[in-house]
């Protein structure tokens, strides 16, 4: 490719909005163009590192006999209705009328047309293991896309589905897919990646893994022990505390503590600390009238996953006022007479004593409260977020470590949700009719690629592993308007095109340092400089963008020495 | 592969909906399933049967260099409005609000986003010519699906925009992507190609061709001039007429007809020959007052794509009534009293002379009307179909032959519509700025697929081209349950598997009959049968489905055998 002809500019500064290193880098360096909110065009340059990306995805899947499909895009309301998404998901779905006036969607994901395909066809123990994937377009409304393709509202994913006959078959099978996704990280060049436990969300089942790169800007909390290996999304690690320090109990006191609402303002009065204090987190619930107040220790936060697992409630955070019955500031379970307000305990609060409380009205809060003894007997929930130091719950010994990721693939076991709800059965071995067990597995394509490049770039651009880069080759001859040095660059740039290596050429008549600025943005593994002076010597200059390494070879040598860096490529 | 595993089912009926040859046996063997009208899940033989296209496609727009780059499915508004096509494209486009209630659409077509990505980007006539291309997929509410992947709602598409300085460089440029068309069909396996000269349609600019599959199952009309290779979508088809013999103007006369109506009666009654009366069509106005009336010979049928570009109006058939000033069966040019009625008269009717027409009110006609005589000066348009026999307008002296095709891909020379609208401006080498000149090209790849079955196939099933089977080599092992056969078999499974075959292997412990049956009707290009008999003789059968051609092979030369095959690839 002729670098004056890509669709494609190097900028110095990318738009204000982009914080991510990877974001600022893709714009500058031209890989993609934004056309709306969440929504790009990706130019030749980041379709291509996607293409080689969706190629490694796929001889990964092929190797665990995975069979590739393509499911529609646009569906049909009814084919969602059977399994209840159609109702439980949100505006995150995309739905419109057809022409006739048919409910139709855009699938976020494809379980239900993959028991669909395979519903009839797969009916028999014989057939099974199998498993369909396919790579494609996706539209998911997301409320707040950022990063650039980190979170977006348009993406290409890798979706696949597994049918078994029994969870020992699908717990096989899943180790194996969960194999293939460290290769395919490995492969195309993602270094800080680990696979920890998470929630199962909207797609159901029990079992689930999430692949997360570790990175400062990740929107996941990873609770890791870094001793015993433990790792978990927050929205799951369980939280185990050490048996609190016995007191006596005092006698409850109601004290005026004016103006101090918050936890810190509270315990800063009363000359005590955070974890003896009870904090209250009231959340509504979403088309319903009610409220949910949880209540826990004072440093601890609540964890939203958790508790909406444990009241079985779409909820959301909110704002209490008095016209809702509560005393915000003031909030404690002792005469909270909001109606309609479900109250749940943390397990942090368990076993611990003289505590303060709101007391409900305007100014008090109770101090030296004991929630047997001055509320009654209640259940402890583990609905709080788990804290960098906390003992880690798989040991019981050493402190975890909270970290960022960013998801970049999960795999789940879902169980029998969607054979059972469409009703797909298949016969196994001893002729007995029951719903295969099916596993799924998602990886996005460009967020891969997105947090390669958060992985891999320098103060002066880009670092492209080989595996995935768009051109593995890019040569600069310096000086096109010199014969010898554009026909020497011609020369080898058509020969690594006849064999079929990516190549571009910077073809424009321009400033070395321009030509070599632009190169260094782009990122390109293996760059070459044909100029006068080397071509004096009959060399040309191969250098390596992620070690800066310079080889000089003959103008003859040349090709063989470029081929052979690729072939030997230990993804540089 | 093994068969046992392939989620694909081998049927002996297809539905009673299903009536070309492609779509049933595409069904029959397993190629796709219906999810909805106009909608199908692609198995991995209909999915790899597509990624084979697409890579014949992707290999021939790069050596045109094109650059592969991915637009968005799902658009703004906004980017759609400034070229009009928002307001001018009606319910084939899919719109819907966001969560934040901003309008959206899927793209049908990527003429705007195009220009949105090259815009500012390409500004100097040293970056052109260049074209980007995608491979996408494409949600178009069709009011009428047909034949299986034919004519779908959704589907993947190659569209390409290509940006020009001049005319005549897009010319030339042009006429190289028709040869790369030419050579996609020709590698994918379709014989009965041909390009026809087409209307520009919603895509605007002026000339246009569509590569037509000739088939009597198409729904476009081809004129064909064999001698002179004058080809050309009836849309567009000029027609042209020999001198009409003269003769002497008979006295205008009013006869009763009674109820005869159409021409067919009327000429009976009148012992005359329907070229020698009027035929009136009526069509109403989309979302307008009034009507449009078109006079033609009474052998002729309009042609409504050329009465729309010379009323300039979006006109439909319609059935006229006396409430809207019409007297149908008897409307004639001569006292015709419908109001807001615009009147247009075709070719055909040039210099005839002593005609039959309606008299405009209940059982009567006129006979021996004459034009200019009885109604006066008017101008005269090509304004209907081509028949069969028709002289042809190129060489003006063959007769044309009519014949159906379906369309399998289209370029369009667009001119400026789109630059100009969202003002992309490129220097020229003089420093004046232009407006680029642009192409675009798209091809559709499921449409493809069937095209390709509906030409290869015979009583058995369907007959893969080798460059696109899903899978090159299909062993048939006889008697799985022999130790011998099954591991013959599965040592040259394993051996193509390493040579990066393609391959299937029927593992299932049936019939023979059951094996050959499926086979064929799957139809991959080269079976290998592995049976106690033949190993008998240490051989194996290797059968060509094209051709039927038997090769018998020793056990330890059939791997290279096959490899042979495979390279010297004449598309079996």
């Amino acid at each position: 490719m002729r670098l004056s002809k890509l669709v494609a500019e190097r900028t110095k500064e990318a738009p204000s909005d982009a914080k991510m290193m990877s974001h600022i880098l893709m714009l500058r360096a031209g890989y993609m163009k934004q056309v709306a909110n969440g929504i790009f065009t990706l130019t030749s340059l980041g379709q291509k590192a996607c293409l080689n990306i969706e190629n490694i995805i796929r001889e990964e899947m092929n190797k665990c006999d995975g069979q590739e499909v393509k499911f529609p895009v646009v569906m049909p309301k009814e084919l969602w209705e059977v399994s209840g998404r159609y109702y439980s998901i949100g505006s995150e779905m995309v739905r419109f009328n057809d022409r006739a006036n048919h409910p139709m969607l855009l699938g976020m994901t494809h379980e239900e047309a993959a028991v669909h395909l395979a519903k009839n066809w797969v009916n028999s123990y014989n057939q099974l293991p199998c498993m369909i994937y396919q790579i494609q377009t996706k539209f998911r409304d997301e409320p707040r896309s950022r990063g650039g393709l980190i979170r977006v509202r348009e993406f290409t994913m890798k979706d696949a589905y597994s049918f078994h006959t029994s969870q020992e078959d699908l717990e096989k099978y899943y180790y194996e897919v969960h194999k293939a996704y460290e290769k395919i990280y490995e492969r195309i060049g993602l270094k800080n990646v680990i696979s920890v436990k998470s929630d199962t969300g909207m797609m159901g089942g029990s079992v689930a893994h999430e692949f997360m790169f570790l990175n400062h800007n990740g929107e996941d909390e990873l609770v890791l022990c870094e001793q015993c290996g433990y790792r978990a999304n927050q929205e799951v690690a369980e939280c185990i505390y050490q048996e609190a320090e016995k007191e006596d109990l005092l006698p409850l006191e109601e004290i005026d503590t004016g103006d101090a609402k918050d936890i810190d303002s509270v315990a800063k009065l009363l000359k005590t600390d955070a974890t003896k204090c009870i904090k209250a987190v009231v959340f509504a619930i979403k088309k319903e009238e009610g409220t949910v107040v949880c209540f826990v220790r004072g440093d601890k936060e609540v964890n939203e996953a958790k508790l909406k697992k444990i009241c079985k409630k779409d909820i959301v955070p909110f704002d209490a006022s008095s016209e809702d019955g509560f005393c915000a500031g003031n909030i404690g379970p002792k005469g909270l007479k909001a109606k309609n307000c479900e109250i749940y305990f943390d397990l942090s609060l368990k076993n611990q004593t003289n505590l303060v409380t709101g007391a409900n009205k305007e100014k008090y809060h109770f101090v030296n409260f004991n929630i047997e003894r001055d509320y009654g007997k209640v259940e402890y929930y583990d609905l709080s977020k788990v804290q960098e130091g906390q003992i880690c719950p798989h040991c019981g010994k050493h402190k975890v470590k909270i970290s960022n990721g960013v998801e970049i693939g999960n795999i789940f076991q879902l169980g029998t949700k969607y054979s059972k709800s469409m009703n797909m059965l298949v016969k196994t071995k001893e002729g007995q009719e029951i719903n295969p067990i099916m596993g799924c597995y998602g990886i996005g394509v460009g967020r891969n690629l997105a947090c390669v490049v958060e992985e891999n770039y320098d103060e002066r651009g880009i670092v492209m592993p080989l595996n995935i880069a768009p051109y593995k080759v890019h040569i600069s001859p310096l000086r096109i308007d010199d014969n010898t040095v554009s026909s020497t660059a011609f020369d080898l740039y058509n020969k690594l095109k006849e064999n079929n290596i990516e190549v571009l050429i910077d073809d424009r008549d321009c400033m070395p340092g321009v030509k070599f600025a632009d190169a260094d943005l782009m990122g390109m593994p293996i760059r070459v400089v044909v100029s006068p002076r080397s071509l004096q010597n009959n060399q040309i200059e191969i250098k390596l963008r992620k070690t800066g390494e310079t080889i000089l070879a003959s103008v003859e040598e040349s090709l063989n020495v470029l081929l052979e860096i690729i072939k030997n490529n230990k993804n540089i």
